[in-house]
């Protein structure tokens, strides 16, 4: 039973009410694209976002396969002119709970039409996207130290005690062990005063930097709506943007820190490789997996550097240098948030010969192959339709390398190490952490990722610790640039991001 | 930097816009009940409801302590009318994620004045009202079998392997071990084919009617919004209300599964004592503890019970009997709603002899009390201050319990025991499951316990299982039929529930 409360409605706008209800419970689009006003300043809200224009709402709405099924509890209506009124609905849903419905109505020669639409529907437990499980907490810190009071989001890449690894795979999930331990660096973690929150999504096997996943979805990018939120660390990262967890734990083997970072506005470290142990973490390509992390400012991630990294004797960073020829790798935006915080920093600028980046980053592409191969070959080879097209795409390639082409690629990744290693120095070299802002929802993966492996391959290469430092474009979105030095030297580079931090404030 | 969108703002509604914005951040309630509309027509909604009129939103902002800190990105203006103008504004919050507030504005002669509010803010990881951990899942299926596809929130007071029990209460979980195997039923339901979802907040140590948790708030009742939810099986309840699972495990010892079936419009069964072996599961009183569970509908409560109850000879009701003096232990809306229910069900009247059930209920009370602190006084003893107040004071009192009163009280408990047995015989008896509707929140506990625990106690105290069927009040709340049998009779019950739910539709 529906309570009318409020002012009496004039006329005809109950009728047009209750059609768009009838509409959108059969999702009858026509009907619904008819009884939302036409132009480019109709608006829908809801917790994905706000869409703008009348366009924009009839494509949401073709693509979302309908909406929950509710009843109409309440509506209280507001007359505002003649030719306006407020209707505020509540509704109750057949799978559970209560939600809110605000409408803005205009009355033109064809009847009303909604102006404006702020839809609330009651929250799942949990985002499923984001999360694999999580709780209050998931695991207590088993110490006290400079981590108290900070909460983890675990990529489910690692070990957590008592839980299965689920790899972002639910075929792997259904037959993986509960592990009876921690991995290593949840170990560390927790003993340092942090409580595991979660666990969060990643992308399947770690072996994307997309940040999506055809089981689980896309985990949002709440700093930019609307565009995938990067990864394969994606739950970790989105966890840490919607403020569920402080400290986001992930891998990094071509980029799966940085990207992420990027993409969502976030501070990010990819260790030098073999720094922080590895152990209870599923491997992808042991020859550049490293251990990274993600936070919303950089004295947390320096000080989740001080649990987790090696006691190194700290060697300030004395020269900044950027090199114009990394930046034109990427697009015009980012390279000029590059450029502008080079600048900042009184970079100097260097010019490299990047005549063998293509052939470093294909070395990279076909080792990184093998060893997931090597890896996961025996498990996947006959299963590969558990996986999504695009993690399944690359598997399959993958499979495909021989052994003189792995063997020809192991060459060239200890050439490329020593080149980069040569180049870098004793100095701290700017480049952007992706080659573009975050993609839209829906586009295509591929030459995007191609494109920043250009640049996050060098860090892989060189074994080389790489911090990504969030900035903005000049429209406003999110993009990451980061800063690579010798093995090593990744408190370095924690203290430089405080530090510049510390500059930046206020 | 806010984007400033849409229409040109009539003049004075952005600097009224932004006093509103400026007031909400530092919490100057003067100025916000000054920007919004004086009246009864005033609304503000978000997740936890609609507040209807200016006083009920002065009320609701002088209770929560200030908005979490914000900044506004967009702001879109339309203007509706000379007088009137919608602004919707979309913020990002401190702690992360995005947030939208959508307002109408009116001018009167003392300016603008927001007449209607929709704020939506990002959902948190999870409700922690509600749960301790969730999960996708937390714990998978064992099995295949009724309960395929079903999902299980589980009260915290049963093991879930690889878990701590917390009870309610994080002193307690700080000490707990992680248990090593499911509780006996969490076992034969994952075997059946569910899934564990998550553990689910309980009141601490199950000694509450009320669902309220001085520790982790009040897990919310989508059915009555502004009302407490009932408990001890609190978070089992809302869960399922909220469609966050499909099955709330919980346990009954003085009503605790049938109080928030009855506040939420749920299916409810507290189980014969002794039928469900509470093995794995944490004691409150043994003499009266008994496993039960909640759903949305009656068939699943019944498949539940294909899975967890004793395989017995089924023995259909053949006569439901109504006891007026029963129903006049209720507050009179819920006599009516009990009335109609008998009176839909062709129930016999029957006049019953009370004059004893003030000793039973006093007999209950000092046994559970006298149990409750022979299984957890020697932990508490020392630490009392540990609970909430409500569950602390119990506690206190059962610990003043002397031997000869708690030996009167077993032999008090023993005599009610057969005389109510013979009361009910082989027929159903209908009663109220809580003696009014939900409270509302803050509101005090003690009355409405003492009234509830005169009607749970009955079948308490004859060991008999009940069964808590939904309906409504005149004015549309939820409440609850109760129907006691002879023990042993549980699927008896769960068959006349499925039955009665087939002849209610439509």
């Amino acid at each position: 039973m529906t309570h009318v409360l409020g002012d009496p409605a004039p006329d005809g706008l109950l009728d047009a009410f209750w059609a768009y209800e009838r509409a959108l419970m059969s999702d009858d689009l026509a009907m619904l694209d008819r009884l939302f006003a036409q132009g480019h300043d109709t608006l829908r809200g809801d917790a994905a976002g706000l869409l703008v224009g009348h366009d924009q709402i009839s494509r949401f709405r073709g693509g979302r396969g309908g909406a929950p099924a509710r009843s109409v509890l309440q509506v209280h209506v507001r007359s505002l002119s003649p030719a306006h009124a407020l209707v505020v609905a509540i509704t109750e849903l057949e799978r559970g709970g209560r939600g809110q419905q605000t409408q803005v109505w205009r009355r033109g020669v064809d009847g009303w039409r909604v102006m404006a639409a702020h839809v609330a529907v009651p929250a799942p437990a949990f985002d499923s996207r984001v999360w694999r499980v999580v709780g209050d907490p998931l695991a207590r810190p088993t110490g006290s130290g400079p981590l108290d009071g900070e909460t983890v989001a675990v990529k489910d890449l690692f070990a957590v005690a008592g839980h299965p690894v689920g790899a972002g795979n639910p075929a792997w999930l259904d037959q993986a062990r509960v592990e009876p331990s921690d991995a290593w660096a949840v170990r560390m973690l927790t003993g340092g005063g942090a409580a595991v929150r979660g666990i969060a999504r990643t992308d399947e096997f770690a072996y994307s930097l997309a940040g999506t996943n055809a089981h689980h979805g896309t985990p949002p990018n709440p700093r930019a709506p609307g565009r995938i939120g990067g990864g394969s660390s994606s739950g970790s990262a989105s966890a840490v943007s919607l403020g569920h967890a402080t400290i986001g734990l992930g891998t990094d083997t071509g980029g799966s820190i940085r990207v992420p970072a990027a993409y969502q506005g976030l501070y990010g470290l990819r260790t030098t490789h073999g720094a922080v142990p590895t152990a209870g973490a599923m491997a992808l390509a042991p020859a550049f997996d490293a251990v990274g992390w993600l936070t919303r400012d950089a004295e947390l991630l320096a000080r989740v550097g001080g649990v987790l990294l090696p006691d190194t004797a700290p060697r300030p960073v004395r020269e900044v240098v950027a090199v114009p020829e990394l930046w034109a790798l990427a697009e015009p935006d980012v390279a000029d948030a590059v450029a502008a915080f080079a600048e900042g920093e009184s970079a100097r600028q260097e010019s490299w010969d990047l005549t063998d980046l293509e052939s470093w980053r294909e070395a990279f592409r076909v080792h990184q192959a093998a060893q997931a191969w090597a890896t996961h070959g025996s498990w996947l080879r006959n299963r590969l339709d558990v996986l999504g097209p695009d993690v399944r795409s690359r598997f399959e390639a993958a499979a495909q390398v021989t052994p003189d082409e792995a063997s020809a690629a192991a060459t060239g990744v200890a050439e490329a190490r020593q080149a980069i290693r040569d180049l870098v120095g004793d100095r701290v070299v700017v480049l952007p952490s992706a080659s573009s802002v975050a993609p839209v929802l829906g586009s295509d993966p591929g030459r995007v990722r191609d494109a920043t492996m250009r640049l996050t391959c060098l860090a892989g290469l060189g074994g080389l610790p790489a911090i990504s430092i969030p900035t903005t474009t000049q429209e406003g979105l999110p993009c990451g640039v980061s800063l690579i030095a010798a093995p090593g030297r990744d408190r370095d580079l924690l203290a430089f991001a405080v530090d510049h931090a510390q500059r930046l404030r206020p």
